[in-house]
């Protein structure tokens, strides 16, 4: 059977289920660290494991270029590779080539471009995205499609998202079969209802084992995208998997979780660690700061991981300003381990009936600031 | 009790014995790996527990100057600060005054410096370097002294480790005694026989509890190391560890092991892990090498870290060639574990009797090129 989804409870319109893959079961709602490269930035697998992750994401993108896709299949793919063995979902490289590559040339066919990297020239077109991922060992593959820009008239995103349906059907067609591996349709559309409804349609009549909302968090602010999200969500299938690309900070999670989200992913986790910010349940703190210096308190007493139950905020101080690799590697270590506990609280307030409840706590507790 | 050095066995010259410390004991011969600003570069200290080391290195320079030793002392010490609870050996401050300290200026009294950091002015006397060193909570503590330079004639090297000992009196003054803590004293004299005699003879008479041997591996050569060690060793009291400071390569602990020193630090395995850089059982190798890029093999199949275990070379050359953290954090992690794993082996050999054997066995590993 391919990749599935099952509901095992709900709360207002937040839902809590299971995935199961070829790799094991994920319950959702979930949240995804990205993987890159080929690694959660500055984290082991083992590191990754222990903050609870079940599912990782990597880059299509990235690898096609390093290692090479065809080189991480030689070497017993992206599993074996990075020493992660759940479930991995691979972006299609769409968005990437859009953001990172340079010299873009786009036909009705895909998409060839120059690498950042080297310069070297590369074509991606849905066939070879879908082929590319195959390589990798996705358990969860991403349709290619066209990273529409914000903001877009309604008549810029309508001809954007129809091509990615074109692309879509074309990477459903080239999508080879595989026990407990699926693929996922992106409803596109920026934040025009009959533009959502549309794709949301088509995607439908393809047929998909999952649908993602693509085209949210690139500008649109929250207000935006919690509405994109009320209108688009009831447009996909009940019964299979709703992952909303790229999302966010806690607040943006939790938000979408009572939209009725199930899978996330985002760098904000990752990235923010390396520049020295940290998420904990009281708010986020930025470590860079000299306030910290003297401060023998653990960045979030309510975390039980290894920077928060062995160090203390002024030793991270301390590591950022000596540009040391453990700073980043702690904060890292937190900010997933804070996701994790953030999405698992989600998932049993939803299963427990007391969404509401949760949420508004939670909240409160974000707002009110760390006593100093 | 102050700390002690007690000898359990040994073979030739080569002792086997425990360091009984504040923080536990320490089997050695001992390799500490070196916590500069208070962290194992890239390491987290389970990461370090786990390679099996038991005793590491802090720098009094790097820390005095950031986070402070009187903040560190505020902090509960440099143990807690830096979650390391077995012993801690701190260096004295005056190597990295001549290494890396701007505008120095010296008197029989101390010296004055502006940091490398900021250039602020700072000033360390034997009396300010042991009071750090307290400060920072150090089981041992290492009496400041000039680092003499190399090369250097004899009378430079005479007048130099003359104003050593002078400090080294004030030291020991300085030093007060407490349960499981010890202050070294440091053999100078360069390579010269009778300078390295007046020197042991000073600090015999003034009594420490233990004796490092200084101002080597500074660009003298192994021969030139090795033939001091031959003369310098003897002169040194049986009953007390002996510490060959900032040495070295997997090769020169393995001679000096069999010239009767116990105890080691050296940066090697942790700055080349930065660098790309992996020591084995069969000799090194340079991960940045393009050779290793579809290398599917370990490391080093001889070691059980989580690198050698979990990954291939392949893996490892694509994250330095992406720049990626985990890279170095593999290699350094795998160079501490080879060095633990080669004191272990050298400290059994000696127990059993049969060090030169292992030795022999040893060097024939590392001469026998990796199969590539």
């Amino acid at each position: 059977m391919t990749l599935r989804w099952e509901g095992t409870g709900s709360d207002g319109r937040a839902r809590a289920g299971i995935l199961h893959t070829a790799h094991g079961e994920v319950p959702t709602p979930v949240f995804m660290p990205v993987g890159t490269a080929g690694t959660v930035k500055g984290m082991t697998a083992d590191g990754v494991r222990a903050t609870g992750a079940r599912m990782v994401l990597g880059n299509t993108y990235h690898l096609m270029l390093r290692p090479g896709a065809e080189r991480v299949a030689r070497l017993g793919g992206l599993h074996a590779l990075m020493d992660w063995h759940g479930p991995i979902l691979t972006d299609s490289g769409g968005f990437q080539v859009m953001s990172l590559a340079a010299l873009r040339k786009m036909d009705e066919d895909g998409v060839t471009f120059r690498s950042h990297v080297d310069g070297s020239k590369h074509r991606l077109t849905p066939e070879r995205s879908v082929e590319i991922q195959r390589l990798l060992g996705a358990d969860v593959t991403m349709c290619f499609d066209e990273c529409t820009p914000f903001p877009a008239t309604q008549e810029e995103a309508a001809k954007s998202m129809r091509l990615s349906m074109r692309w879509a059907a074309r990477c459903r067609e080239a999508f080879a079969p595989r026990e407990g591996h699926g693929i996922f349709g992106i409803v596109q559309g920026s934040t025009f209802e009959d533009l959502r409804a549309e794709s949301a349609a088509a995607l439908r009549g393809i047929g998909f084992e999952g649908y993602a909302i693509g085209g949210l968090a690139v500008g649109e602010g929250q207000e935006a995208m919690f509405s994109t999200l009320d209108f688009t969500v009831p447009m996909l299938p009940e019964e299979q998997a709703r992952y909303l690309m790229g999302v966010g900070m806690p607040a943006d999670l939790l938000g979408a979780v009572r939209r009725g989200v199930d899978m996330f992913d985002c760098v904000i986790p990752t990235r923010s660690g390396r520049m020295g910010r940290a998420y904990t349940s009281r708010g986020a703190l930025n470590l860079r700061n000299a306030r910290h210096a003297d401060d023998g308190r653990p960045l979030d007493p309510a975390c039980a991981c290894p920077a928060c139950r062995r160090h203390s905020r002024a030793y991270i101080h301390h590591l950022l300003k000596c540009d040391e690799m453990l700073g980043p590697i702690l904060l890292t270590w937190h900010n997933i381990q804070y996701y994790q506990d953030l999405m698992r609280r989600l998932r049993e307030a939803i299963l427990a009936g007391r969404l509401d409840v949760e949420a508004e706590a939670i909240e409160a507790d974000w707002n009110c600031a760390h006593d100093d």
